[in-house]
């Protein structure tokens, strides 16, 4: 099967580096192909630049030109995947909820930690409208910016397992999810300084693509995610 | 003072109605000026067309080349006023949620009632999204698209009551919101049929618009709402 | 139009300076009018001087002898708005949800700094039946009891400020509340010391209620807030 | 010991009625007396009476002469307790949530079947408030007034049996809670027609009063339920 | 009437503890019987042991050889209540609900002190399926274990006290909870030490059960708490 | 790798359904092992019984010879997977949990459609002690018994089906969860008389844990599931 996993931002290194990672847990015979949107920003740390990948990735999954079983949106608190279950047929999965939901079968309760605190009130709410908010014991801010991640490995290590030990003392969680699309790389090390399971959303979203695909399913369409009516939609799709 | 009022489809000839409408409640002095956007939807009825919308506002509005005291954002359940809270210094009003908190100073429950059931679930998560969702009876829809509110008033009239009274019968609701940005005309006739009172989203976020400028108050810039940081964005604004 | 704003404790002077602050906000031709109960607390400060003011301003206001278009209950986290819906045709705005209503178009979350710890409960109680509380982050007390405002506002400003800060600093809050009808003269000098916008209940009422009565909107009477049936009450209306 | 038992509204036989029902349930060596406000409705059907009556219980308890043990307050749904619980030293129970407690013990879920539509939702509010409505399936109407019930047990009996099956029925109570002070003496025919545990407000007070009393516990002083501060308070005591 | 009250472990001496704390507050001829179960741990700290547990006292309550009027499942935060309502015709009382339930009476708002720190996810849980929860502070760990209660008590009070005092000036608790079947006799100490009321589990739902037999009521049989359907089952009664 | 898929009951043909079922979505590479209790009911449909098995899948479990990777609790709404949790090193997954959590990347809300009304409180508190009951729209039941599913299966389909049907139409459901660990074989006809996509707990567990196992990832061992501390257990492990 063929899996597209969308990267949210138009940082290719990013994006091959999300891939891999995918590609890391990926059955035999899953092909995993990474996407890069035509438009937005380099990173996306809030509302508007969020917004602006929401569209963009719609617009590149549906600009892509060959068959695929499954769609992973690897962006952490982001805006757009409810616009892509009614595009496709094929199921869409989520990283930050596929974080939530794997960490769930882990702990009693679970914290993300993510890049800037500005960042923080979207993964919040995104984990609210998912209904997977319940057993979120926080949401905790490294403070490091999202290209930081890839440029001082070292520092955001650091800066993760601070937080990540502040998650399991103060705020009891149990298990740690990585806030943020390209942390994957970064997970070893956080789970031998911190002693609890560390879940990335990448990894977690290409197993349960996976298993979907293997049950048959996909996204419901009678209702909330039915494909949108036909109408005079001006300037899509996009002439860039 | 000067607001904008963003409808968040392409049809002008609504547009023009939400303003007339938006003009109707304005104190002397406020003008009122209808934007329509470059792109998108002639009606929004669904996630991809309210992400598009999202976007769609955000260029228009940060292309209107005057200044402005307030936006309104007149579309019901819709995504992206985050979005312009980031980009903007002024306050910025959404109607889902003016009409949200105007019921709730009218009665102990109020209902929305908005147009085709696909659209339900956007209202029901920008209320939970908004905190405003506690003392909400239901969202229901009248089974009428967008664009059919224009072109039979009257059909529009009676389906909508249906689902009113339904609302005060059967979910104790005490108040009704009107879940479109192009009822407000229909008003009078539902209350006439209700009895009970009827809210406008464009007509109260004008008057929630006005009160913010009144009082000197704007968008909080710490966190959630910062001016977006200084970064790489390809193809924004949009050259379309 | 004619707004009555009724102080909640017997103390003139308080009264005198809600609805001079009050006027600060009023359109031309509101008329702003304070009243203050025959009977209470010189100060509300928990809930039997609370449910002792609720019956006093329902007292008072209903022997106002002239017409009126909307009356403001301004005490924060007190008894009694629901009663006063019952006996009165006009819109009534309490202050407490009319500050949280507002805060919430400003920033994701708000905090509410009070007067005394013993308030706080009341406070978000109030908050919570609103149905006004899921974006409150937290509500913080300064130690300063209601008439400590008005004799000593250089320690108010400075106990509030502190206050505020670890609002925003430790609970995220975006905005603060002033949790008192008598702190609005506190307003810039907090604003300047927090950078958060800062919201006063009895000026956003002011606002709310005047909207209110353009959109030509009050209480719903169906249900909740019908008017009381015809029956003996004895002792009502008071002979003191 | 010795418990007042007092009843929210001003006609005398219904709070003979109550007593009379308290003293059933009561310990040997328990003396139930029934308290009656000076002032107040014949019946409290809303919030205007509601509030009035909050204040002609803490009337008629802070007059009572001599000494007592613990409090009823035998009024469902009404406003009041939390200002009798500063101004005692003694416990006070809620009629409303003493028999929500008790409900909780018997069946997973419990409705409430009271007299008036328009008093449900104060009901909601005061569980709600309580922390005891997560299991609350239901508050249903009768459509009885408070004193139908006196004049018109058989039809009363009717009315309530009709609401109780619908709500094991339709709403998954598994028992039923009497949503009026002076309902107890309906409780076998209800209990006969249903088939469900029928708990009563009132003599549930009376059980939980009496085993605070037996272990020694009363209302905690140190925050929300402090006694009120020293102040000027006009009007207080009443002089009718 | 007679009373079982279920020690969750096999410690004699625990069983005769709490039995001896409940006939404090038992009524003259209320007869209380301890109950220890044939298997499980000496100390329940954990969902294994708590499941094992509630096996353990289904056997043993049934296997009890007189009659009896009610039961109390003594174990804070176990697994099983419901079962017993399945199989029993009496009252069921559980102690951790006995406690969150009294605490409201005396409080805006508890916390619960209990043993181990692993032990305080199964107490909140407990607390959310009883719908008891909404006004919990906090539950905290003292960090001993049950039997450290008994045989180190100065050193559990002093442990309890500190958490008790934060649970107070942090969290904002007004009554503690003892968090353990085992604490009543350290419940004097405590209350000294924090000038709180202070619930003891056992104690209140002595009380509690002996008001459910007083008012004739018992566990609903419509729905959840149905006896058994007939089936084959094997192994049970359990032979050891 | 290889799961232990536990049935919950003591009926060994369902054991054989249910493993079947499991293998028809396992991996290459993956052995499913059934396993039978070897004491308990031959069908749970209650707490006692629930209870009971709760015990009997740990004593199968930790009595199982092989090395084996993850463990499947193949119950639908039945207690036991924290006690499993504590006692193993390698992930468990209940199926109540996995048809909810791989629902919820199917559609905006999901109802679970059990067997007996009875069963129905067990599948809501699960759900909501798993914090996966907030986009759950209801949870019917069809009437029939565990075993009657094996036994008329024509019968158990169109039972199925209508509930299905009602949890679309009326409560909005967009995904069917079968609400039984026997229900497997009937998800194809139940997809095509109702056409939303139907999820199954087994299948649903089966990719999960695998992807848990391919991740790396168990539980987490810090605090809610550690290992049961040394003590001394009476009767366990159990000599039947």
């Amino acid at each position: 099967m063929r899996i597209l996993v969308a990267n949210v931002n138009t940082t290719v290194s990013m994006t091959d580096a999300i891939a891999e990672s995918a590609r890391g847990v990926a059955s035999p015979g899953t092909e995993i192909v990474g996407i890069t949107p035509r438009f937005g920003a380099d990173s996306c740390e809030g509302n508007f630049e969020s917004y602006l990948a929401a569209i963009a990735v719609m617009d590149a999954i549906t600009s892509y030109p060959d068959p695929f079983d499954a769609v992973i949106q690897a962006g952490y608190g982001e805006h757009g995947r409810e616009g892509l279950q009614e595009l496709l047929d094929v199921p869409v999965v989520d990283i930050t909820e596929a974080a939530a939901s794997t960490a769930m079968y882990l702990g009693h309760k679970y914290s993300v930690v993510t890049t800037l605190d500005r960042t923080v009130p979207l993964i919040e709410d995104r984990l609210k409208l998912a209904g997977l908010d319940a057993r979120c014991a926080s949401v905790r801010a490294s403070g490091l910016g999202v290209l930081e991640l890839e440029s001082d490995p070292d520092r955001a290590v650091e800066a993760i397992v601070r937080q990540a030990r502040e998650a399991v003392e103060n705020d009891h969680a149990e298990v740690i999810c990585l806030g943020c699309g390209g942390m994957a790389e970064l997970e070893e090390k956080v789970k031998a300084a911190t002693g609890v399971p560390i879940v990335d959303g990448v990894r977690s979203a290409v197993t349960i693509a996976e298993g979907l695909v293997r049950m048959g399913l996909s996204t419901s369409k009678v209702r909330t995610y039915a494909t949108p009516r036909e109408k005079k939609v001006i300037g899509w799709p996009f002439q860039l």
